[in-house]
């Protein structure tokens, strides 16, 4: 458990967007202080934060937040309302300012807290292709604001085997719920259902298209592993890795990091599953350093970040695969060897854990390095974020929080990092 | 938008079922008065209306439904409860006292308050006929009137494929929930369930049998838009178009139709899809006019509704389809050469938008006499009534209303009529 | 309808486990005054039970409970939680405590009150066997508990299909939801899925493993309909009948069985299909008599509860099976001529009812001996009482309770017992 000391200092630098220099600087004080601030309770070297700048950094957020909130109200709502299709719509603020709110709604996806603004409001949830885990996240997250939640599972969609046109199932489903979340296998598929609509239409992931809230989630896991490390995405390196020629995640991903500034971009990729030279482009955009490599050893040194995908066997067309051998696998062995000691390790899940994939392997299942338990956990604050700007209760959710009645674990997993208590 | 004294004045028209001349009769005003009255405000004709007017008007209307409601729960409660399984339990009185019930819970449906009376009450959504739409419609019904929804979907159910009889399931399915909707691909299979519970059971569509809710929420449709239009059904001409041989939903509307008085009814069909001979003596029963053509141009001559079907291909067994060409096909064309201005278009959906199908033209969508979609939207306030009514808590929702906490965007489709805003 | 006086008499003998001899000798009442108050008000011989006996037996009771309730928080709780796997976790103990709770939950589970412990909490109900009843009992439950659910249904998950790992699967479902609910084709299955989660996991059934909360529903039926014939569940006679070699849920009842004392247990199943011999000397751990044959007039002559099975076709193996003829069926011949004229007749259902099948009749669907439908209405207290003391909210559910809104039937099937009206 973390003393409420560096808990406040460290939701400060993260929503302020500081590095520890950047705030020592803003709060006149020496490093060494900070750091002493920062320390466990139970260390030395620690030592408490004084009252007087306790009250400063008060004052500071309590500006920040206010004007972070004017600004995009005015700036972004219109990129992104009323529906969610694509990264593309997103601007820094606007993923800043998502991001404060899934903050906001982390009490309630940790089982601290719950919350019923949306009670009365229900979610079509239309899975023309089947993906449990996307379908439960995005249901949970609107349960846990308090909604109901209408769904279909499977590949058919009954009235359409009858030659109906999106456009009237679309029109026809927006009579019934407030809100859609819509995977279907063909791209532009999802973009053709909001034409139809005005009631927000999510992107759940449309083929090889798109499948935004996947890279925002990811996004959001990097800003909360970096904030617990005293980092900041701006200026981090980011290393990708594996197929990333079919990695729908990836190419989202890829776009959004040209929201920030001074990255270095690691492509480790093997023969014939390369990035994508359009997907290259929009991540350079803002003088982000793309590199492009297929050697694990000098891609990964350095990095922050490795972001591991899965071969996406079944989007695949007659390609080869030399070259995704055993030494392309992130490894125990890969990380600790090539890898800065603080590594994140994530992937966008489901991965293939059966032997001759390589794909993530599971012997850093009990590694705290590994984040990809934590990433998916924070799809369902970020997708309840989602749905509460797009229905416009952001604002009521911080009001409206009660205590949970029942008991819950103080880890999910037993393999939990320490850090990650509920 | 609609000023309040116009809405008071047709809801209440619509209340009483009365045309302009009979409530000019009622309330001692000319003809002329109540026009200057219904007219826009911005209209240079238009004439507020006196406060006595209003006040004699809530007088008339507070006496109605008391009326009304006493009379229905002696005359018909028996005739529909505990099930819901055909049309044909309805009178004429029922019918609108489901209606009225409907009219209280459009302010839900259409998003503006949110309801739960049924909060604890379970809905089980039997399928055994895969129908997400109707599947989608009932569970959004139950889950704005605040219960909750356990479903099947798709074409098994586990333990009946075991041997299980429908008086089992029906039974044990009737200790899990309060009410059922069984949708199932034998005609008598929903009234089997019923037999086997005392708990409601509603036939959501059993094969080539009935699909009630459906006519019902097409005949609702059908007195909302005429209230609009200041018509009455009493009097109107309905003509049904396309294959009236399998069409599920053509056959039970036309029995609803019954109930009502002075009607013309035109059954254009094109030859070896006409309407059966039973339906066709059910719907003149009491003294309407039922005339049988395929030619298009004089069948559509003078309707107030042109009720479309889809050609049933999955209920066919190798019957010809000769005659069923582009020129049977109802598109902009046709309404514009062969109908009165102020028809309207209706379809119970889905329809087949692929070429060649000559189903209902989609070349219609921006022109506000299509009612289709405002037609299923209907589906959710009809289907509220009926688990409102069959559980025994109609007359809770008008006083347990609250506001709704979320933002909703003023129409539903891009191509809504602009008097369909929510 | 009973008299509240023989319903506390009646309550008071159960939750005491004491019998009409021993409350007799407890009390200090004679055993001829005792009946006389226990017969019905209508009788002759009907006595008011005088208040210093109804004084005398509260405060029995009220120190009762509390008793077992400390004792069963000390001793059992590290028993079953947080994962309920297997009918071996459970204590005579811990399952007097869960039917307790059972009992606590029965006014919900029959429609008469309406419970929110759980509101704001989700059960991911996850069935990768397909098991519509099994579910839908489940979802129901947790629902009238006021939870929500996401659940999945049919035979593939669709992470796991691309080579995702159980331990995966169970870790991530665990951060979107509060209790995983999960049933699988594969035994250990479910077992594998709680070493991946700190959440709480219930085994629905895992292919020929086991089936926990069907035996503790069965088990609970049999001490609800002893209670009612004033019969203790210690003492009495128990003949499983049918498939006893692949019956998954009599194998978990009769290890549950042998918490008891004094019981007798006649196995009778046809050559090739008889109970295993681990089973049964489970059964008789506690020095119950356990006698096997195949011979139904012995078998069942002296018996208190006919606990028949259906042939579980799915699971053999190329088995022959001889002798399960007509010979062998439960029906209502049967049970007249070697029956105690109280006999109870239990089945975990589904049923086979196709001729040819033998399993237990349809001729008896209007006998109040027939438990099925009592027993399998008891699923949803069973599994309310489950998922309260798995969430650690059992003790709030009685102070929590509101009269429902909406109206039920007296009796939830046309052929239900008259003693057993909602």
């Amino acid at each position: 458990m973390q003393n409420a000391q560096q808990n406040t200092l460290r939701d400060a630098m993260r929503i302020l967007n500081l590095t520890r220099d950047a705030i020592t600087e803003r709060l006149g004080v020496s490093r060494r202080a900070l750091d002493s601030w920062l320390l466990p309770d139970h260390s030395n070297e620690h030592r408490s934060m004084p009252t007087i700048v306790e009250r400063f950094l008060a004052e500071i957020l309590s500006q920040a937040p206010k004007n972070l909130a004017t600004k995009n109200i005015d700036s972004t709502s219109a990129h992104w309302a009323p529906h969610l299709l694509s990264v593309e719509q997103f601007s820094r603020e606007s993923v800043e300012e998502l991001f404060r709110i899934a903050d906001i709604m982390q009490p309630v996806a940790r089982r601290q807290k719950t919350c019923r603004v949306l009670e009365g409001a229900v979610l079509a949830n239309l899975f023309f292709e089947a993906s449990t885990r996307t379908r439960i996240s995005f249901g949970a997250a609107f349960c846990r604001l308090g909604g109901s939640v209408c769904d279909t599972t499977g590949f058919t969609f009954s009235s359409m085997a009858k030659g109906e046109s999106i456009y009237d199932t679309s029109r026809v489903v927006s009579g019934y719920a407030d809100v859609i979340v819509v995977r279907h296998p063909e791209q532009g598929a999802v973009a053709e259902f909001a034409q139809a609509s005005n009631i927000p239409i999510i992107n759940g992931g449309d083929g090889p298209g798109e499948h935004p809230t996947q890279a925002l989630l990811d996004l959001y896991t990097m800003e909360r592993e970096f904030s617990r490390l005293n980092k900041l995405i701006d200026g981090s390196h980011i290393a990708l890795v594996g197929d990333l020629k079919h990695g729908r995640a990836a190419h989202s991903l890829a776009k959004l990091l040209s929201l920030y500034r001074g990255l270095k971009i690691t492509l480790l990729a093997p023969a014939g599953l390369e990035m994508p030279a359009s997907i290259i482009d929009a991540a350079s955009r803002n003088g982000n350093i793309v590199q492009c490599t297929d050697n694990l050893a000098t891609g990964l040194a350095d990095a922050d970040v490795i972001y591991a995908t899965r071969v996406q066997k079944e989007r695949m067309q007659g390609e080869v695969m030399e070259g995704y051998g055993e030494n392309f696998q992130i490894n125990l062995r890969a990380v600790n060897s090539f890898c800065k000691p603080n590594v994140i390790v994530m992937h966008p899940l489901p991965r293939d854990s059966r032997s001759g994939a390589n794909d993530l392997s599971t012997d850093l299942n009990q590694d705290p390095r590994l984040a990809i338990f934590r990433q998916t956990d924070n799809g369902v604050p970020i997708r309840m974020a989602i749905f509460a700007k797009l229905l416009g209760v952001d604002q009521q959710v911080a009001h409206s929080l009660r205590d949970i009645s029942w008991v819950h674990p103080q880890k999910l997993g037993p393999n939990d990092a320490s850090f990650d208590e509920l």
